[in-house]
């Protein structure tokens, strides 16, 4: 079926309107009317193409999708008619592969990706949330819980999740002292989720300015990383820290935040970081890297999210300001996540 | 009471006859008659202070000792005259904290090393196993079994823990794939050692002209890591890799190596390496650091290796030739341990 989108011919054309072809729902897929998407800073890479040129055109991007079921297939049991469903970075996996049966899809060979991917099933290339509606198989579904801000729970399916399953792999614990690098779309949701596990939460950050409002997400100590003295004084006490940093910088300072045995993880950055070994060697440090989270686990977070009352902290726009906002966003200028309102697409 | 060694009066000086004092056995001590002395890489940073410029002189070396009990104070209980004994690169640590409750002495952060240290109980400088005799606390000395080659024991006591301790925190079980990165003191000791625990062990060399060697000493696979097919047929296969190159290189052409959730552990490298996060997030890898071992994993080590019959492949010099072993090794012209036959330094 025809459905109204948002998104880029090329990797040099704004975001704009364009039509795209949904597929009837078959037996195993949902097909859902899209409230609202989230906008992630990869969503900008990928639309102008600065991920190694593996783009693929035309692109609908998002992938932090909150809507209502519309229609299911004849096999679909776990969701019905006008059910809160949400929608991550998957789309389908290869379900075959060691890393399928231990559900931990996003580490599949062969993951679909939600836009930007061919689609070896269905053909053609898959497209994202930044749309009227989206058909997917019903094992890549979400249920969403109802007591939520709907609008705010759609950054939880990515940025959520990329916090979420660092936090539980590394098993954080009530106590523990959790530093969470970065206050940005990734960070503001490490801050409320570690809170909400009971964890000790310091917020890693290089401008002082940003301490009030870590301290309002649930912080209880803010850690300015150009202060040494600061940095000395937490030395050697860190149980476990997140990087959400998407740029170069010196990692060796924040390694040697961390206990004999713990582990620094990487969520955001993509490019090169220089690691002294000796800053691991002394302690049996590690460095790890993490993405996203399989889709129970991402089930979990948001089971977790309905406990707790958890949501991102957005800042709604309409589909027609997406290009502004991803003008905003290479400028960190948002608090702190964009949200787009779905209803605006279809008017 | 005097004794005889060899050592450095400062960076520049060649190693060259001296004598030191050494004290007599408090009630937990023991004295031991060295008999052999292995030569670690680091012995040559430190007399030369090539590490920050942290050296103490004078400076006698020497961390990898084995010889006989000569005498033992009223208290202790775990060594009797005459028994084959070993000390490694600890011979102190504050006995209190966390890490030396956890049997992690290596990681304590008042450790006094074997030499080139500060002795905070008896005040002076330690020295090192380049000499005659040497005092150690009962704590730091390790039961040597009778059956296996003295002389190429020594090796073990720093070589050899360096790789039994990752091997061993990493639980490295039979039938697992373990990658060790460089053919030299501590690679040919991780080949062996993983090779006894059951592991299939893969040599990654850059030199195609150790591959003999290795099958030698136990791998059942050579990757030369030059060799891009190679490579790519072996990725993310790998539940273990331990890199033992101790100058700066790539690291991420053997990050790709590992499979899901698994590891590469340091303990070579000391330059600085450049890291891609990409290569961590998308399967969730780790880079660790390890160093040496604690008292009790460096008996158990002992202990393993005389069960299997374990010993390093060594070269035998008098101490009079220790300036040009030197020289030999910064040249990597050592297969693989040159070890002091301490005889040679009393005549």
């Amino acid at each position: 079926m025809k459905t109204a989108a948002y998104g880029v011919q090329n990797a040099t054309t704004p975001v704009a309107p364009m039509s795209i072809d949904r597929r009837e729902p078959g037996p195993h897929d949902v097909l859902i009317d899209i409230a609202y998407c989230g906008i992630c800073h990869s969503d900008i890479h990928q639309a102008r193409n600065e991920w190694g040129g593996g783009s693929l055109y035309p692109m609908v991007p998002g992938h932090e999708i909150v809507g209502r079921v519309n229609k299911v297939g004849t096999h679909v049991t776990k969701f019905k008619l006008g059910q809160l469903v949400g929608v991550g970075c998957m789309v389908d996996a290869c379900r075959h592969c060691e890393e399928c049966h231990a559900g931990e899809e996003q580490y599949c060979d062969n993951t679909v990706f939600t836009y930007n991917a061919k689609d070896p099933k269905h053909g053609g290339l898959t497209f994202g949330g930044y749309s009227e509606r989206i058909t997917v198989d019903e094992h890549f579904v979400l249920s969403v819980p109802e007591n939520l801000d709907t609008k705010a729970v759609a950054p939880l399916l990515c940025a959520g999740i990329t916090l979420y399953s660092p936090l539980r792999h590394w098993d954080v614990q009530p106590g523990q002292k959790v530093g969470i690098i970065g206050l940005g779309g990734l960070g503001h949701m490490g801050v409320k989720l570690a809170a909400a596990m009971g964890a000790h939460v310091v917020m890693i950050t290089t401008s002082a300015s940003k301490a009030a409002d870590a301290t309002r997400l649930g912080a209880h100590e803010v850690l300015i990383s150009k202060d040494a003295d600061d940095m000395a004084k937490h030395a050697a006490s860190f149980d476990l820290i997140i990087d959400t940093v998407p740029v170069a910088h010196d990692l060796n300072p924040y390694i040697g935040l961390l206990k004999r045995d713990k582990t620094i993880v990487l969520v955001g950055p993509l490019d090169p970081l220089e690691v002294h070994g000796a800053n691991l060697i002394t302690k049996r440090r590690q460095v790890a890297g993490s993405l996203i989270g399989g889709i129970a686990e991402t089930q979990e977070m948001l089971d977790f999210c309905g406990k707790h009352n958890i949501v991102s902290d957005v800042e709604m726009i309409c589909a027609a300001d997406i290009n502004e906002a991803y003008a905003r966003m290479l400028k960190s200028d948002v608090k702190y996540r964009f949200v787009i309102d779905i209803a605006s697409l279809k008017s």
